[in-house]
């Protein structure tokens, strides 16, 4: 019998693993001998923080990033299909979303594997929870286009956000945040209510809702490399 | 000192708070004194669930939900500026997604008082998860428009999913869930990939991705009833 593929989120800040995840998902994780991760030496500190009991040098770990080869990563789950269980865990948060993992579930699917999703944080889910925008009709885009393109981007963002009562979210590279918020608060509708969301879970977590005209008159906070999450609502 | 809006995932099927809530949310859960809540039954079941120590005649609940006029809700945040922490609660899953939660939160915001979201189970999150389709651009779009109106929405979200590579994600309410799939495997085209994501988390979780073309040639699970969530990507 073929075993199952567990999409294991695992934590987005530095805090406790009873912080930030179910006690079932720190049983399966630290339950499992083999592993698919987006970065191998992230993934044994994780697992280490979970239980100090794990014997991180008995698991078979294998990088699937966005370095990997397409190709490759069909025979990642020939070990699956072997009769063991797999689990599958990103850089932070969960896997799947906003990273390479879907690939790996896709091949899943198609050989008829079971993947079986485990709770967990998302900083974009949990960035939405607490915006106070619609949860009811969201969009997540990843990055945005840079230069002379974000621009127009973020214009045709706002349109189908007032249009369809959208909520839009996305992420920046982190050294960009700053600069990005800048730009949102100058291309935006003074109407249209915008929220940064940084450091979600950790220790100096702050997620602010403000319409851009306040946001205009306000101190900014600063996002400078810390890991942010925008959204907007026109 | 103003008190805090903790917005507080529930259970999403008939789970131990173990399976599906960090010990975090356990924690605030169950310390807190007042509650706004989607349905007050559910969610006094729920806390008992999650601790039997708790006093539930000692605690104040207040309903939110489509039934309540906007105007009412600013009067539910009197408590926290008056010092006190709330906790915000949908029938399942995270509040603040796919229910109105979220005129809670944004109330909050205008007033200046700090929303913090905790780690819990999402439908729709952990379908994407294991769906295999594209988690780093997805939209999710609440309930399609009914009747006539359906096969072109489709259309137009095929399309979209097509030219932005954008995974749609929506619900339909549960009687007509076979109905919804059957109309996906009529309208939709040959090589889009469906998922179909029933019970997530429940005893009879089934997730399940194949080609528009393969769900014709399939015998089709019964979703009459049980909570789904529908995914495509053209």
């Amino acid at each position: 019998m073929a075993g199952k593929l567990y999409m294991i989120p695992t934590n987005i800040a530095e805090c406790p693993a009873d912080s930030s995840l179910a006690l079932e998902t720190q049983r399966v994780a630290t339950g499992l001998k083999h592993f698919v991760v987006e970065n191998i030496r992230t993934a044994r500190r994780f697992l280490k923080s979970v239980s100090r009991d794990v014997d991180i040098d008995s698991l078979s770990f294998t990088e699937l990033n966005e370095h990997t080869p397409e190709m490759s990563i069909a025979s990642m789950l020939d070990v699956v299909e072997g009769g063991e269980d797999l689990g599958m865990m990103s850089e932070a948060g969960c896997p799947g979303v906003a990273d390479p993992g879907a690939l790996l579930a896709a091949e899943a699917h198609r050989r008829g594997i079971q993947v079986v999703p485990l709770v967990g944080p998302s900083s974009i889910l949990m960035s939405l929870m607490a915006s106070g925008l619609n949860g009811q009709n969201f969009t997540f885009r990843g990055y945005l286009p840079v230069g002379g393109e974000l621009n127009k981007a973020l214009r045709q963002m706002e349109e189908r956000s007032q249009k369809e009562q959208q909520t839009q979210i996305f992420i920046e590279a982190p050294y960009r945040n700053n600069k990005m918020l800048e730009t949102l608060v100058e291309v935006l509708k003074p109407t249209t209510r915008l929220t940064v969301a940084r450091d979600v879970m950790g220790p100096e977590e702050m997620i602010v809702t403000h319409t851009v005209a306040e946001w205009r008159r306000k101190t900014k906070p600063d996002l400078h490399k810390r890991p942010t999450v925008f959204l907007f609502l026109a």
